[in-house]
């Protein structure tokens, strides 16, 4: 018989998590948009979850905007051609999702017919216009969340701390330095937790963006899960930002548009799931339990379960992977869109 | 009603556990003794299962021999004090177990009485025989299990790379050096996994000890626990060595008075849980969960769950604190043995 | 014959080995002021350079200010109660100078009667103003400079990170917990270098210091030094904060009251030396090498010497323990006035 | 006019370093070969020094034998190609080294024949025979010497660490499961240093060597330059094995065929300088020193110049390029001779 899967409130920072606890896989909710796909031949599916309007953002207690899913078992394993491709198609939906937010900044066709014509001639300037990105010259902030000596919670710190930034160049070199090498101007932070810092992340930042000025701001975060499965094998991307709540380190306050006063983006994997999600797994998985669940039995949990957060005993080597594909992926999307378009 | 609790085959390393399976607490299991106390205002409490023939061996699925453990929640906090009389109470057991077995070496009543006599005299030797550890001169090599890269693997590499070794400075001023100082020949090493060596442990150490001849050998090892309970905050010690599939690295052959020659005794500190083990502890603390389980439910999981262990997401710093707690002991219970009689 | 010490200009960050360079160690250098003392028993050698005017600050090539020298050759030891001694006179140096800045926040002579008179009183409040530290309720943002990942640059993020941060306490317990506790409103911060963030430590320092408006600023760098003496051996105190092309990572703008707002002290100790300079160090220390020298001798060096630094082989270590001596002499400045004054 | 060179008795553990002692880079020493060489295009120069009998080894203070150089100074760069070329290069000459050693492993001419006789037959074994690497089947034990905890010493675990060990298939897949597939018995051990252990390498090394019987022993271990340039951009490899008083840890006892039984080859690269021999350095780049040099200066020198040690302050990430060199190299040597042939 039917179980009540929605009496569950384990948490998880995923939508397409959430979306799944809606009775009926295919079932429609009012103001949530569904959409799933596979590149033939490749080893990641993508799923997509639009939150139209307040109805959908209650349902689904996420903000409005776009959730990019993208599934790969890959991620977890060794092999390095997978990670490469899981990197690659990283790259392309972060590329979308960025260009989507600014589509004044993308190439028009009319540009594209004129960069054509360019194409006799030989100066270095119309070459390099061949090659433009979309993001040449443009001011991006990457924010690692999370705490570094904490190893699930380190996944933002490790990728912010290898990206190759740019921005400092314009400095060194001189104003459109990285402009006329169709580069962005890159810039890169760490800003520690609460208890390291005294200070909450969002005051750190709103003071950082409003002495650099970035024109965007992508936060890369260690996220919690409900189903073991997606530990170290999903990667979310929204438009949204971070909201309070979220994140392993629970953050108190929200990087958002609205705080920061730029449009801010959010990039997280699945590091940890709450003890109950596990017990939620398994009896999920099981065909003999023909019982009709208790409802509320979460309550009666012993605390020390309720909130007992868990990771792989592996999972120093994952971040170590995971963190790899992100950053290749960023300098994908930013540097080289020829490898991902 | 009555629950079939020996219907599970969670996997544990703990002796205590395993008692715990049998029916009724204070039940009797036909050669095995189980004895718990607790020192007045101590905050650790004790047990020790004794394992006394081959019926015993049977139905523990363990080997003959004691297996003491000191429990303290405190091993999970930070206070200083806590843990300072965690590790005075682990060096005592420590101590009492390892004199048990050699216990020629013990300081007889009759010595004792000797010593008293000669506390007229001034000479430096006589006052050393006052400090008599009952392991001066004796060869102890200590060895840290498991995979140092791997967090919750890691306890005994970062335990056995702290201890203060003595070994070697007999080597550098002159045979009896450590005697004289009454200081045991204390060695140590840490012998790396399969994985990375491409040597089994117990190859590794069976050449070490026909070359260095150690009287008596100490494991360090990481442990797979049944309840998250005693995630960190369990500490077992026995005489038994180490066995065949036991720790968080699953050791394939065994480090035994028979496999290494010395009597080897192992302290062990359960850092991860099977996920299987959460659904057990679940279901377990659920009142309202009254129905009979389904014999063999978990047969029937996903492999994904059946094999997944988990670990604490600071599991980092729970390592480093119980490391201390496990070298501070070691010392105190072959150096300073007024510290923890 | 006198040797031409002031032919060399072998770069130093510490204001005491700058005043050394000038010829005759007693002699008089208009605009700077120098005094050296130890207290009687103390293993810790102290000096004050002061900057008194611009002369001073042009002879000396530093900017106006106070410059404190603390010299203990056990920095480099093991022993922990020289470790203890040095961070009381550590916390008890750095009290002074941050006192003398802001002598309106300390507790006057008069305010001191008036604390007496309270003694008979039992109440909570009075006997809190009995600890009085002269920080409570003070913001401080401490700044931990330099690369995390580059073990000589280390020592900034090490000590801030280890830090027991406050200033979030008012924002979970309520505004004004720390004041009533005597608890400075502590934060801390690891900016990282521009290399990994493309921003200069300056641009970040003034959004967080806009953002969040501490009322000082104590920036912690590891520094270079001409005598290979003074690796880890030396700790100096300024009020004049941080100036361009100073610390091993040569920071290209300046942490002062100017770019800040605030007022900057800077904690610093050396972590390297020139190869130039262990050269001249060489050459001083040999009586059998009584030739002049010839001027201009560094210029016609092979530039990969001209500009190499090196550390010592055990830096990891010296790091380690430098940092845990300005982690807890900070902690006993802010916190426990009573343990260094 | 000339300088007394062979007055200075600056530590070095490089053969071709002890070489240029001499004068006259030309000249003829009794007992020892020189020969230097640079494939066309390569950005690897390399250097023979053949220690051919007694009266070489007593004039070079180093055992008879074969000592190849390779100097390179991208291996301080960042560039990927010129690591991957290093790599290759390294690859081959330690493959041709181990080779002549044990020529009877070789594929000799003859053999070469029958095997392209066998290129008709399809067979999996025949071509399994056409990529033999002259270690198939072969057991060998790397070791990486040094402390792990001390930068610059940690080259030699970080090598050894990261190889891609294959002895324990052979255990877990059936005997023969290596030869098969052209593969070495390959094994590797991080014995750790006297300080941690209590024990000499020598005797960890003797014990596991005789449990698990290699038939070679590579050693991987830091060296003491006398030159800076040389700092991180030389591999020395000799098939004399190590010797008391080599290493940056300066081990006490040899590692050589004698004392192991087997034949010892060593790979090393310089991570660290004596202070004295920056002195050095300087004074041999100065032109306008035209001085006769007062002989045994460096007696005179006090004595914290005459033992210290020091480092880059990059050499975390020095060491991390150095290993990965290493480690790709000794995989192409054992595993890829086509790629390195």
């Amino acid at each position: 018989m039917a179980r009540k899967e929605n009496n569950f409130e384990v948490r998880t920072d995923l939508a397409v998590e959430q979306r799944e606890r809606f009775p009926g896989d295919g079932g429609e909710i009012a103001g949530v948009a569904l959409r799933e796909w596979r590149e033939s031949g490749s080893a990641v599916k993508m799923s997509e979850v639009q939150i139209l309007d307040e109805h959908g953002a209650r349902a689904m207690g996420k903000p409005k905007g776009v959730y990019l899913t993208l599934e790969a078992d890959g991620m977890a394993g060794n092999d390095e051609e997978e990670m490469e491709e899981i990197a690659r198609e990283f790259a392309m939906q972060l590329r979308r999702l960025l260009l989507r937010e600014q589509n004044e900044a993308q190439i028009t066709p009319k540009e594209l017919d004129g960069l054509k014509e360019f194409q006799g001639s030989k100066s270095e300037k119309a070459k390099n216009k061949e090659n433009r990105t979309g993001f040449e010259g443009k001011r991006i902030l990457v924010v690692g969340l999370g705490n570094a000596f904490v190893t699930p919670d380190a996944l933002g710190p490790r990728t912010a701390g290898n990206l190759k930034v740019t921005r400092h160049l314009d400095g060194q070199f001189g104003k459109g330095f990285c402009q006329e090498r169709n580069l962005p101007l890159l810039s890169a932070i760490v800003p520690g937790v609460m208890a390291q810092t005294g200070m909450e992340s969002a005051e750190i930042l709103r003071g950082i963006v409003r002495e650099t000025k970035p024109e965007l701001v992508i936060v890369i975060d260690a996220l919690a899960a409900r189903s073991v499965r997606r530990l170290g094998t999903t990667i979310q991307l929204t438009d949204t930002g971070i909201h309070p709540g979220s994140g392993v380190g629970n953050h108190r306050h929200g990087l958002t548009r609205e705080s920061l006063g730029v449009p801010v983006f959010a990039v997280g994997v699945p590091t940890v799931v709450g003890a109950t999600s596990i017990v939620h797994d398994t009896i999920s998985s099981l065909e003999a339990w023909e019982i009709e669940e208790k409802p509320g039995w979460e309550e009666k949990l012993e605390p020390e379960l309720r909130n007992l957060y868990v990771t792989p005993p592996d999972i120093d080597e994952r971040i170590q992977r995971i963190s790899r594909i992100l950053c290749d992926g960023i300098h994908q999307a930013l540097f080289e869109p020829e490898t991902c378009l």
